[in-house]
């Protein structure tokens, strides 16, 4: 710890995963072998805790603890979901300056997704225009993997391995009864489809459920579906269709929004309901055959016990790096993950362009997808399997996880 | 093998649970054991299969997977829902009898729920009846725990134990933001509250959420609901409740109920959907607060990555225990546990008659329950914390669980 140097800030922002707090335990351990950063201060609930003073010295208060980060669901930090206004002149950018000014703050590492990166993207600009030498970096995590110019996305892995292992377990259930059954099983994804996707990895055998999957890449006809579940009856007794929150027909309308109204969230994006549970009523009426729906929910971004190892490994080093790119006098930048596959998979990090990838969208390739839309296809299976490889469990005491929180 | 013994018949009937082919796998194992049986068939959709010839020679169909049963979920032989008709002079019953014949079966364990104790009640009168000497013998499952005169049954325990690290996950996902937010944890549990109890286990320190649980065994009130979720939120941001999908009003009404439809299944229970769902609507609507609620369904009978060591140790013990009952000359009867706890907790067994179990129901007692209805007490804490210890996961491969299924 030098006298002389100076102390960062990082924070986490927008929906949780199960990786998150693996980058904020990179952010620290790069942090902890910089000479030059002394403090490391934590926002707590994001750039919004800190413009009202939240903030805490992470390695005070986490002490020992700091080993479970690795395997903590959730934000030990907070989040928060706050847009910065587009108006560079808006006194909060003061405010925040002003801040980083106070705490003797060089960097601040944001981690988050497309929101948290337009947080990135305007706060050095900000800085440049008032030439400051505050650097901004962003550091990726969305269950969504969404983002854009990088290969994947911290956080997407374990989604993708707790959807595959969960579809897995439940075509084992519906298998027990032969007669004919139907099970929809709703996934994440309000315009991409990549986590609906994962459930392919479930099938244990060539023609295995599911037998259908429906991505929001693809526009959804309630006929046709109807069809190809009938169609699929005849082949398998129980027929498991997994199908994104965000499925649209021809037109752009939700199919959840067949069925009830939707409200918007803060940043303007629909809040989905539903779309499985109209589904499996459509299916009951139409085809008089048992039928359930099943809601992932949540569980698709916080089940640390189903965390992928390699998502776990990959946010740990995109935090360090995130560390190593601010040292390196980067700012406005994106830790992205560059896929090397000469001799096996391998992740090698690099920064890009902040400003290009907010409010970008990477969606499923249509490759990747049956012309049909109903299946996936081996491109996006060799794309996703090593992403879920190897387990990093958290510790078990008294038969229950062990997590680190905020007391 | 012996040229002179006989052979035994195992089915698995009902709902499947995390560990029914545990004891499957415990039947398997100690029929492997005893000389005088010579094939250990399995009926393929328990009786409903049997009386069709479905069945199979377990080991010559297992060989060497035999292994992975007991991390398998679901029901390897799959099940049904059939109940035989309280006439034995039906004439389904000459029909199984001679099929006991047919395959020289001097035994029939059945896996199973109440429905299923009352088949092995049925069968073992018929067989009184006509003085045949083939025996019946019940082995308990059931995730909902409601079987009387044993101490708990398996497959409680993992469902449990899913539920606990469930609820504590949800709760570290609802605790990122500081705004207020209610989640609202729809859990297992017809009549009795079991499953729904477990959400207790899920506290991290006194006062931690799930700071509201309700279950079945005490009249839900709405108004009461809502003026209780009103006051959890001035001392916790984010308030997690936990109900069972059978919670009812004083009159017995279903919750569920008041915002639609139920059908029957064949055994005349009620199917419930979504107390929980309309209950996030009623907060939604008198507390104007940010609501949720999430259904954990089938996952909570079928997630094997989270299956208790000791559930799973006991299914197996009690499945071997069928075996020996039979050889012992015990008919009519179920296995049951019976909890020592003079050094630690130790279970044993012991066999019940089952005709005493059946169509019974087994509730949480009242005094474990708060006076108000909304809290779980240290005398369930005290019982069920055994029940979720010790981790017995399925091996992985490619980053999955691997399973045993019927090709």
């Amino acid at each position: 710890m030098s006298e002389t140097g100076f102390n960062i800030v990082v924070g986490q922002s927008g929906g949780p995963t199960t990786v998150i707090n693996s980058s904020l335990y990179g952010v620290v351990k790069e942090a902890q072998k910089t000479p030059e950063i002394k403090k490391i201060y934590g926002m707590i609930n994001g750039i919004q805790g800190f413009v009202e003073d939240r903030l805490m010295d992470i390695e005070e208060e986490l002490g020992d603890e700091i080993e479970l980060l690795k395997n903590t669901p959730a934000a030990y930090l907070g989040s928060c979901r706050y847009k910065l206004p587009e108006n560079l002149e808006d006194e909060i950018y003061d405010v925040i300056f002003n801040k980083f000014k106070k705490y003797d703050i060089k960097c601040f590492i944001y981690i988050g997704g497309n929101d948290s990166m337009d947080t990135v993207s305007k706060l050095s600009k900000y800085a440049e225009g008032i030439n400051s030498d505050v650097k901004i970096i962003g550091v990726p995590k969305t269950i969504d993997n969404d983002l854009v110019l990088t290969d994947h996305s911290p956080g997407f892995g374990s989604a993708a391995k707790y959807v595959a292992t969960t579809v897995r377990d439940i075509v084992m259930d519906a298998n027990v009864y032969d007669t004919h059954s139907v099970t929809i099983v709703e996934l994440m994804g309000r315009h991409a489809g990549w986590i609906t996707a994962a459930s392919v990895l479930a099938r244990k055998y060539e023609g295995d459920n599911p037998v259908l999957i429906y991505l929001p890449e693809v526009a959804f006809d309630e006929n046709t579906f109807i069809e190809n579940v009938k169609k699929q009856l005849d082949k398998v007794s129980n027929v498991i269709v997994c199908v994104s929150e965000g499925i649209k027909d021809k037109d752009g309308r939700f199919i959840c929004e067949y069925s009830g109204d939707a409200g918007t969230d803060t940043f303007g994006h629909k809040m989905l309901t539903g779309c499985g549970k109209y589904l499996e009523n459509v299916v009951k009426d139409k085809l008089s055959v048992k039928c359930r729906s099943v809601e992932l929910n949540v569980n698709q971004r916080c089940k640390a016990v189903l965390a992928s190892k390699t998502d776990v490994d990959e946010a740990i080093m995109a935090g360090a790096y995130g560390v190593k790119a601010f040292m390196n006098g980067e700012t406005g930048k994106m830790i992205a993950f560059v896929r090397n596959e000469s001799e096996g998979y391998r992740i090698t990090c690099e920064t890009v362009d902040c400003s290009l990838v907010c409010n970008q969208e990477k969606v499923v390739p249509r490759e990747w997808i049956s012309d049909d839309g109903t299946d996936i296809l081996e491109g996006f299976i060799k794309y996703a399997k090593p992403l879920i490889q190897g387990e990093s469990r958290p510790e078990m005491k008294d038969g229950l996880p062990v997590y680190c929180y905020r007391k």
